[in-house]
């Protein structure tokens, strides 16, 4: 008989998903966090930052089209983005591929996350060599309090807030994320799962909606991240998401996509009832 | 130590879901399948045919409230209602719920399904107690080929199509579900996921089109049906989905729910770009 190999991720201490394993291509405990790169039978490599998925080559694009297209289509002519997070290389990838985009900032803290995928995850660190595309290893935090810079579209693309992701859910930073957005500007954020931590959700949206006119949530499902309904969390001080000028731009632009289409980024705002009390 | 137990579904050979469990409420080998009920420590009791999780008390509303509503609201006065499986009760408990249905039939196969949820998922199986309801042990493909009576909405609460319900995925038994639908009624179908079962999907799909003038998909996720994104078939011949006429419907009926509501119920139908094929 033949030995399997399997990676477990649990949640509490009630729930589990396991992915057969075929080899370990990476593993370094970083400053930060353990970084594992496995090759799986089912879902391509994954990445697991701390034992939790970030990343499967399966199924990668959803969230990466979902956290990218949604404010770029949003905004009518996005030039200067920021990617905090990110160290895959999934978001920017999407992202410069916007014909307006003249400038991708992306501020990852973990520099072995860029390394591990610019190695073992082509795919997505093909992002990085776009020359749109600016990679600088720092504390986003730090980059959004002190940049000189404003961007049109600023997309926090973060881990659980624990660990080294825990500043990127607070005020603070929401007031500084504020300050370097351009006028007619764009936050997108990973924004937790409504089943799972419904209390981080409901703290993200009353922190966004101090700030911003607008603040809501859309939603997105993936084959890796347990519990099923996943959020991105929307703020902006001028555009509302459901403006209907992003299918004109979904049109203009004329890129494709495997996941995103005009159509699911309108029903992924229609919230369902137990998100009710973010709809706008 | 403590001992810890859990139970594992499996799929296909390279992905797993873990549960861990308080211990068996049910355990019993039907003519049909393995019918087991566990007490889990997260998601409350759990009903498992053959291995794989049929609902849990803690997201049954979704499933049973997307395969319920979005039907019973698309038909402007649905009053007699044929479910096909859905043994536990909770599609029945959402049907019967529609004040215009004065007639709820449910046929299930399996007896020992519903005796588990009679007697170990109350807040399931109590839709067997409305009046309206009648429960009819038996062979659902037979039952539709033979019955003289027609219906304003069937809906086909199956299991996979393998075993006892993968007659229900047949064109056969499509072209008698038509005949035993009124003018103007609506089917609804547990329609697999995309990724898992994309070629279930497509033949569902192409067997619908042929049967009926609207054929499409609807979407939902929960909490505990491996690989996020799962769909519901929709078939018609009268009735296109997005008609804006179930939006007046909901708020006359007056009824509450925890996760439909008519944004969700019109977001379902827009489907990504992987599922184009099946748009409307």
């Amino acid at each position: 008989m033949k030995s399997e190999l399997w990676i477990e991720e649990r949640h509490q201490d009630f729930f589990a998903t396991r992915y057969r394993v075929e080899r370990t291509l990476f593993c370094e405990q970083s400053d930060y966090q353990e970084v594992l790169v496995v090759e799986s039978k089912g879902y391509g490599r994954m990445l697991f930052n701390d034992g939790l998925v970030m990343v499967s080559e399966k199924d990668e694009f959803i969230y990466h089209e979902m956290i990218a297209h949604v404010p770029l289509y949003l905004h009518p002519h996005p030039q200067r983005v920021l990617v905090i997070g990110g160290g895959d290389g999934g978001t920017v990838r999407e992202v410069a591929r916007h014909p307006s985009v003249g400038h991708c900032t992306l501020v990852e803290i973990d520099e072995v996350v860029v390394r591990a995928s610019k190695e073992f995850l082509p795919s997505m660190s093909c992002g990085f060599d776009n020359p749109k595309v600016e990679v600088i290893i720092g504390d986003g935090v730090k980059f959004v309090k002190e940049t000189q810079e404003t961007f049109d579209v600023i997309i926090i693309d973060s881990t659980d807030p624990i660990g080294p992701s825990e500043p990127l859910f607070g005020a603070a930073f929401y007031s500084t994320v504020d300050q370097a957005l351009s006028p007619g500007g764009i936050v997108v954020a990973q924004g937790e799962s409504p089943f799972l931590e419904p209390e981080i959700q409901s703290d993200l949206h009353k922190t966004l909606s101090k700030q911003f006119r607008w603040a809501t949530f859309y939603n997105y499902t993936n084959l890796t991240y347990p519990g099923g309904l996943w959020s991105f969390a929307y703020a902006s001080r001028d555009i509302h998401p459901a403006t209907d000028s992003y299918r004109q731009e979904v049109k203009k632009r004329g890129l494709s996509h495997r996941f995103y289409n005009a159509d699911v980024h309108r029903g992924a705002f229609l919230l369902p009832e137990l998100m009710k009390k973010y709809a706008l």
